[in-house]
C-alpha cells in the first residue's frame, strides 16, 4: 500500500478544475477511446493463459531477452529492478534496445543461445532500432524462424511484426489498439515477458484495478489535486522532480520520465508550445548531486519525495565507533533502511524550510507487487489528468516522426 | 579528439561578457584558489608513484571497491564506464555509495575479501552513508585496521577520515584543498582507483592538459560562447540538456548533472536564486521518450548532441530482409555504429528544423583517454565560466547543510 501527502496548498485549487479532470479521464475510460484503464481488469485472463507456456518452458529457459525499446522495455525493466529482490528465482532478463554497438555486444555476450527465450516487442512494428537487432540476433545464434518456439512476438493485432509472425507460425500476443506504448506496461508488453519470467503479475494488476477502483470513488483525490496543482501552477514550475529514495527506483524513474515528457509536451489546440519537464533522482545519492540547485536555485521545480518504510534487507549499520570518526556514529546499531528514510524525511524538511512549497510524498510500506501496480497506475492517471487540463492529445507524439524520415533519407541518399 | 561545433547564434554575444569570463577564470587558475586547473599537470607524478603500488597488488586483488557517494564516486564511475570496452583487462570495480540496503547488499555479494582492495574517499571524512558502509565492510570482512594493506585511503590533508589513517597506518592519498568534490576527478580521487585498476590515467591526464592549454591560448573560444549563451539566454532556457548517444555515456552524464546542478544552483551575491537545471538523456534510448518534449513543449531547453564517430565494436546490421518487415531494410549492410551517428544528426536536424535554435554538438572521433580528459576539462571549465558570469560561488554547497543538520537531530531525538 502506498500513502501519498501533499504537502502543497490545496485549498486555492479550483474546484472546476478537480471536476474537469475527473470528468475528462473518465470520459476516456468509459468512451473506449484510451484503452490502459482497462488492463488491469483485462490482462489478468492472459496471466492465467500463460500458464501453460510458463511450465513449458520453465525448465528449458533459464533467460528472457527482451529485443524492444521505449514504451517496449522501460516500464519492464521498471517492474523488473523493484520486485527482483523480492523474487530471487525469477528468470534473467537480458534487454537489447539501444542501437549502441557496444551495449548490443554486452547483451549478447548474456545469451546462451539454447537457453534464451526471445521476445520481440513493437507496437508499430516498424521500429528501426528493434528490427535491426531482430536481425542481428536471427544471424548471429542462426535462429530457425518457421513454428519456432524460442520467439514470441508482443504488437499490434495488425501491425507488419503480426504479419511477420504469422507467416512464419510464430506466437503471438496483441496490443489492444487504443493502448499507447508509454501506457502499454501493463498489456502483453509487460504481463507476458514479467509473466514467463516468474514474477506475480496477478498482485501487480490488482495493485493497479485497487488504485483505479478507489480513484473512481472518488478516494484518490490527492491525485487530481497534484495535476491540478502541476497544470496551474506551470509557469512558476515547470519542472517536476521525482526522487526516489532506492537504487531500485531507478528504471521507474525512467518509465516516469517518458510517460510525462512524451505525453505532455505538445502543441495544445491553439498550436501552442506546452508540457512539463520530468526529472528522476535517486536518494541519498542525488543528495550530493541535485539537491544543492533545488534548495538555492530558482523556485522552479515541483518535488516528489518517495521512499520506502520496510526494507527486504535488514543491513545494521555496526556498533563501531572508529577513532577520529565519532561524527557519525549517530547511527550506529541503527540499520541502513532506517537511515535512508531518515535522510529522506530530513531533505523534504529542509526542502519545505528552504521556501520550496511545491512538495508532496509518496510512502511505500514496502516494495511488493500490489504496491508497483498501484504506483503505475497513479502516475498514469496523474498524466491524463494533466493531459486533460492541458488541452492536449495526452496519447500521441507527432514530434517525432520528422527525425524518422530524415533517417530514412539519409540512408537512401548513402 | 573532440569536435565542438555551436549550431546557437554566437554573433549577438557581447564581447564584453566573453572577455569577463576569461578573465574570471584566468585569475581563478593563477591565484590559485582553484585548484582543479592544475590537476592534469600535477596528478602525472603522481600516476608514476602508483606503478610500485600497482605491480605490487596486480596479482593479489581482482576487484577494487570504491566506498565514497557524489564527487567520490560519480566521476569514477564515469571513466570506468566509458573506457572499459576498450580496457577489458581492467579489474573489476564495486561503488558502494548508497545507503539502500538492498544496494549496499548487492555490492558486498560481489566483494571476495581475500581478492579486494578498499578505496575510501570522503573529502572531508564525514560523510555518513560512507562512514556507515565502511564500518559495515569492516564488521562483516573482519577486516584487521592497523597497518592494512588492504584499505586505502582517500581524503583532505587535515580531515578527520586522514587523523584515522594515520593512526591506523593506513596509505593514504591527499585531495588539495583547493579542488572540490565534483572537480576532483583528476585528483587523488579518481587517479588512484583507476590507475589501479589498469586504465590509462597518465593519458586522460594529457588529454586533459592539452585542452586547458588551448583554451588558455584561445583556441577553444566555443567554450566561452556557449557559457555565455547560456548565462545571457537563462530566462529563455533555464534547462540545459545533454543527449549523449551511447550507454556508455550514462555515468558520465550523471557526472555533469553534479557539477552543472551543484555549481550553478545558487544565491547570488544580491541573494537572488540563480541556476541552471542539467538533464542527461541517452541516444536513442530517449528518442522514445524525451525528444517529444523537446520538439513540441515550450522553448525552454538547450540541447547538446554527443556521439561517436568510430566505435570499438563493428556489429553489421545483416543483410536480411524479413517478410512485411521490408520497412527497415534501409539499414541493412550498415554498420549499428553508422545507425546511432545517423540517428544523433538526423534528431539534430530534427529539433532545428522544429525551432529550437539553442543547439551545440560535441563529436567524438572515439572513444579513447585523450578525449576523455578533454571532455572532463570542458565541462569543468564550461562550468567555472558560467559560475563567474552568474557571479556565485561555484565551489561552494551551502544548500544541504540544513539536511545533515535535521538528520542527526532526527537520530539524536530517536
Amino acid at each position: 500500500m502506498l500513502r501519498f501527502t501533499n504537502y502543497f496548498d490545496t485549498k486555492t485549487l479550483d474546484p472546476f478544475i478537480l471536476e474537469k479532470g475527473f470528468e475528462a479521464v473518465r470520459y476516456e475510460a468509459t468512451s473506449g477511446s484510451v484503452g490502459y484503464y482497462h488492463l488491469p481488469k483485462n490482462s489478468q485472463p492472459l496471466v492465467d493463459e500463460l500458464q501453460d507456456l510458463y511450465h513449458q518452458i520453465e525448465r528449458r529457459f533459464n533467460t528472457i531477452a527482451i529485443i524492444g525499446i521505449g514504451g517496449s522495455s522501460l516500464g519492464i525493466k521498471a517492474i523488473d529492478r523493484l520486485l527482483r529482490p523480492s523474487t530471487p528465482n525469477a528468470k534473467k532478463m537480458v534487454y537489447l534496445e539501444n542501437s549502441d554497438p557496444v551495449a548490443v555486444m554486452q547483451g549478447i555476450k548474456q545469451i546462451d543461445k539454447f537457453r534464451t527465450l526471445f521476445i520481440v516487442i513493437s507496437k508499430s512494428g516498424g521500429t528501426v532500432e528493434t528490427m535491426s537487432i531482430f536481425k542481428y540476433i536471427i544471424h548471429t545464434f542462426e535462429l530457425t524462424l518457421d513454428c519456432s518456439d524460442q520467439i514470441l512476438v508482443v504488437s499490434d493485432e495488425d501491425s507488419i511484426l503480426s504479419h511477420f509472425a504469422d507467416e512464419h507460425h510464430l506466437r503471438r500476443f496483441v496490443i489492444p489498439a487504443n493502448v499507447g506504448g508509454r501506457f502499454s506496461i501493463l498489456s502483453a508488453v509487460g504481463i507476458v515477458p514479467l509473466t514467463l519470467a516468474g514474477f506475480d503479475t496477478k498482485s501487480i494488476l490488482r495493485g493497479g484495478e485497487g488504485f483505479l477502483e478507489r480513484f473512481w470513488r472518488r478516494e484518490e483525490e490527492h491525485t487530481i489535486q497534484k495535476a491540478a496543482y502541476y497544470v496551474s501552477h506551470r509557469e512558476h514550475y515547470p519542472m517536476n522532480v521525482l526522487f526516489g529514495y532506492s537504487d531500485s527506483f531507478e528504471e521507474f524513474g525512467k518509465w516516469v520520465v517518458q510517460l510525462w515528457g512524451e505525453s505532455l509536451g505538445k502543441r495544445n489546440r491553439r498550436g501552442e508550445r506546452v508540457g512539463l519537464t520530468p526529472i528522476s533522482l535517486i536518494g541519498s545519492v542525488d543528495q550530493h548531486s541535485f539537491l544543492q540547485l533545488i534548495v538555492e536555485g530558482p523556485l522552479d521545480k515541483t518535488v516528489t519525495f518517495m521512499h520506502i518504510e520496510h526494507s527486504e534487507e535488514h543491513l545494521m549499520i555496526p556498533e563501531l565507533s572508529l577513532s577520529h570518526l565519532e561524527k557519525t556514529d549517530f547511527v550506529n546499531g541503527h540499520c541502513f533502511n532506517e537511515l535512508i528514510n531518515a535522510q529522506c524525511e530530513a531533505t523534504l524538511q529542509s526542502v519545505l524550510k528552504s521556501g520550496v512549497v511545491s512538495v508532496d510524498e509518496i510512502v511505500w510500506k514496502a516494495i511488493d507487487e500490489v504496491s508497483v501496480g498501484e504506483l503505475i497506475l497513479y502516475f498514469e492517471v496523474l498524466t491524463s489528468l494533466s493531459g486533460a487540463l492541458l488541452e492536449i492529445n495526452t496519447y500521441n507524439q507527432p514530434g517525432v516522426e520528422i527525425g524518422k524520415e530524415i533517417l530514412a533519407a539519409y540512408f537512401h541518399k548513402g
